[in-house]
């Protein structure tokens, strides 16, 4: 992740903190004190945004040495310290809680999503993430996803095609609609279908298309639908997929099950900062 | 909430989304296709975001019409309809996830929030929010708190200030950072001070500080420390506040509870976009 | 095309020919004068940029009003009128010298680029561009391609695999890396592998990739990589293409050929503006 | 050349090209592993854009070295390597085809504008550049044109007075136009009318122009106007300049050549990037 | 403060100044030409702004070294260096103006507060600044202001509640605006109310606002103002206050005196740059 | 003065103004509530900004409508209503101070410029400004000096050539100075040089430069400049220029007198914003 080109969101969550200067730190902190912290997990989680953090740091102050102790996408229990930071005092409490409201969004997603992956194991579904989002920080929360062990579904609206109800409506019928989008495609783009019903899986074969998405359908409609796909293309499930069910979701086949809830619901894991 | 000021991150987020184009609609939906949707909830919530949504859709294409069909801060059940969007079909559907990502965030928040206010519900005590909010994200998600009937603690660094612990450590006592804060600030802004033992609310009050946070501790404790304090300046509560103890810290007597649950962790309600 | 996200681009480039103001105009045209300008071909060319042209006059001069007279994509005579923009005298002259910087180059794209398609006629072969397109031009130049009747390669490095020799001398052979970047790919997205011997096509094969690309080979080479490779993966020629040798390339069987110099050369074609 | 004020179209680059990131490099090439790379002329050329290509490399990754081995402005022959770089692998590789896309287009402009003044040895004549620059790379360009031998025309619309046709059409006629420009032009201003008609001399001469353009005009018409004017101001022969009529429109005696195809026909040259 | 989150306007300055290059010193100056040059005070005065001058320099060439001989805040006679810096000389005398524009006028302001501060020594008001601040220079003035030895009334219009005439016009009286206001504030925000007749007063502390503003009051009126509200809130003094009648302002009992003068009027110190 | 390049100082102040929202009149003043300002002029002035003025309204929101009652350089006596502007009342209050500020300012400068102007009356002298100009606000101000019946010196380092001092003790002499810029200088751009002794006159006038700014020279020292060039080249005085002295400087014939403190010392003058 090329922290250059992610700066904007950066300082603009440092610009949104700090306004016009931190009234406390500078009326209570000697502008020459240097000082030495520590983040720590407070509870058992998957560390993730190391670098976002540091990156938090430097751009306030480039003085500020941040030394990362573990690794993102590294497991680590309650107590663990996972950076050190040093340098001027008033520098680190300025930029501290900044720099915490990304580490544990990220290690909130990272982590929750380590959670999904374990109850994937020994089937053969990937976990997806989807574009539910925070605005602005996909990039992020999709390497979040990837340090908790998930797969990106595409990053955006062009780099791949995903044909949605939406889109159906208007264009017409499944055959139409793909092959107007295979005729405009770049050639080193999949072209995938959402259908909420398996009547439509037909059309879509014949269509070729290269994955087909089988929206909110029960695992034994799934399981149905991945029979009469079988292994034609590719084959995503994706609604109301949660904990409970992803399990089985996987038994049915799928290659893929998205879940929005990667992303869409963020649950910050607690990770503090104190001076040492 | 100007949305001229905020442009910035919608912008961002829709760069984000849209990237090199919209692969699929471009390719399946004709270039001058009109088209109408709706913005409905699919479960019961509390709204917020509608300014922000029309402006995402109002940023990718101008002539987009968006009719709020309720308002911000309003209770809907599920099924009802909360805006209404005409215009390009082409810019609808790329605008579309960009859109809702936003209203499903912040009607999330002020869904949670509206929760929180019913159960202090006859007591005297404020709920508010943190700086523990998503970062490029706080004006909209404070904006969400007050619209769930929630209120705001300051907004970010340089309008209050908080004498924290980390604080606390560097600069010597309580007397004396305070002292120091209060020959630097402007006298608009109040001074408060977040202590975790009750030993330390006579320093505090000896030191005419405006407000106490008490962080972390029990009812029983905050009972204890309110007596104390006795309405010689405000007092807040922090620090594992959650729906199960809510109502017994506002029965302490409490001013003021901070929860930073309220942003910190972030559960979208469910809207989505249909074409008519 | 949307043009808001394309502003920057477009706003850099009045600032910079405008500077601190337009001497001349405003010296000597009165402020309240207004006109009529009218945008013609001076030679025979394939008409592209309009939308941007339109948005440069916008974007200093919301009051002007322009009227495209014909469509980007559209093939037009020497004398052709492309578009008539009306409003304040000083605006339209200010706005000038953007406006058809953008439209002539344009223009020259696509106009290049259905002189190759045109090559191409009775082929199977795709003709397809390169990332080698002018900074922060891109989007703008990959359009200007499809106007022109040519299809897009991918937009950037996000939307498609591509592993070029430089990624093979790192990464070792070329089953090792196309087996990590499926491990790694959105599922999406294909993968191509840029070889420069025939030898190369069996690995590619046992990989399973999705596009070959052969890397400046004659077109007896290319013959005999199509027929080794026999329809089990897409075939991209590249490479030291020019007017004179596309054909037979094409003849070889390639389902694609890209072109590097449709936008690295760029010529302007002649467009200018007359105040009428 | 201060690179600082011109990262805006750098990063712009960088990030159209990189987007979510660059799939191919981030899942073949370990993270950790350095490389060394050089940058390699494979035509003969004037080199120009060395240092825009080393802050590309720069931007994306402040670790990397980049040791230019022949300076802007510097003839060399093909096989000549022109620079070369080491750091992160990975970062080598993700910013090669920015880079190379700003260092081949400029030092394409430079070899030409070399080749054109090469054609004006031993005339009188300066070659100079227009306004028709590629949108955002104006001052990259004009920098090639100097690095190239050549001269640079006006930046933009406020250091220098042009008075064009369209001007004179609304203004009235050259009298009134150049008073109206000389009442409001800096002191340090030149002013410059365009004529079309060596019937319009007298009256810029009587007006007292510092420079007159002759536009479209034949060697033959130039020389009667060079003689007409006789020095009494500069002379500047512009319209249709090409490498076959250069040198015999210089040697009417004009003071100045401006060549739009300097800028606004753009042949990259030919430079690429090996992993040692 | 931190110079991160002030570099736009520095930039823009540079920008603005700059243009297409320093036409003068690229061609008089040689490349490689080193230089240390010095700032020097021409007149006594309080110096502010090092850091922004600083930075300027080094936004322009980061390998320009800055070497500060004395202290914002500090009173220094005429002749004193506050300033040495050496470096690329072409990048200091580019840089040059820029620097010192800022440097003039900061210290300026810093200069014109310590003279007002002086003239109210051994009263017990408080000198303040307002609002009236040169757009996007806000937070380097009010930093100047603290320099100078006065205090800072709120930052802008989120950090303080202050109605005022026009609000009081809408609202109805002021019992009702200070309500409202108090229902929304953040609790570490003060309420104060603009009144321009004594007659408020009651009023005012009936509402129990924090701070009364005596607009445009002779030094009788805010002495008769003082004794009523007698301690009950703070008092503040504004409107016509000049050097002439400050002190005597001051000893009408008042807690502070706001001049928009420190600010509105800006008379830029004589400071200059010369080559060693 | 086109607004649009303009926007980014207007908007930057808008935002350090209103930072996360104006607290007083959100929460006095209902959302709905429409009202009606007008802007009064409260001593004697020349008008200055109404178009920055109302583009400040306009950024917040769009729906004020602006009506200026009076022109940019106009004068107008105490108590003339110089616009008026009507619409959400909110929007009215939130903007006016940052409409003010600029408004104030750049009408000081016009006021102070038209007052030099007329010392001048009766002599061959032109007034013109200096790069002493706000940093960000070079443009307003510039725009200011010419409503005020002033001239612009050059905008900045690139639209004009100046030796300075500091660039002599640098380049050498005067002579190779001069051949140095005119072999880079375009050819529209004229060439200055700065002496501080009469001395110096015969080197620049062999040199033929344009303009001599005679440097912090007497009344005397200037009439002796301005014979021994005897109209050769163009002449500038500049150095303790003030109300005293100006008219007597011109009398000694220079054609221009540079005056800083037209920018670098800022006197706003008296206009406020009542609600009608």
């Amino acid at each position: 992740m090329n922290m250059l080109l992610k700066d904007q969101i950066i300082i603009l969550a440092l610009q949104e903190d700090i306004g016009h200067g931190d009234l406390t730190t500078e009326s209570v902190i000697p502008a020459e004190r240097q000082a030495t912290a520590i983040i720590k997990a407070k509870e058992k989680l998957v560390v993730c945004g190391l670098e976002v953090a540091a990156r938090a740091f430097y751009l306030l102050d480039p003085g500020l040495r941040f030394l990362a102790r573990v690794c993102d996408g590294q497991r680590v229990e309650a107590g663990t310290v996972v950076a050190e930071i040093s340098g001027s005092a008033r520098a680190l409490l300025t930029a501290e809680r900044t720099a915490l409201n990304f580490l544990q969004r990220l290690s909130g997603i990272a982590t929750k999503v380590s959670h999904y992956v374990n109850l994937l194991q020994g089937t053969s579904a990937r976990l997806v993430d989807t574009r539910k989002t925070t605005p602005g920080h996909r990039d992020f929360e999709k390497y979040a996803v990837r340090c908790g062990g998930g797969y990106n579904h595409r990053f955006g609206l062009s780099d791949g095609i995903l044909i949605k109800d939406n889109h159906l409506k208007i264009a017409g019928g499944i055959e139409q609609a793909v092959r107007m989008a295979r005729a405009a495609a770049p050639h080193l783009t999949r072209i995938e279908v959402e259908i909420d019903s398996l009547d439509q899986i037909d059309e879509c074969l014949a269509a070729r298309v290269d994955c087909i998405l089988l929206d909110n359908m029960t695992p034994d409609e799934l399981r149905k639908g991945v029979e009469r796909i079988n292994h034609q293309c590719l084959t995503e499930a994706s609604g109301g997929v949660c904990e409970e069910n992803i399990r089985e979701i996987a038994k049915a086949g799928v290659d893929l099950i998205s879940v929005g809830a990667l992303t869409h619901t963020i649950q910050a894991v607690d990770l503090n900062m104190e001076i040492a």
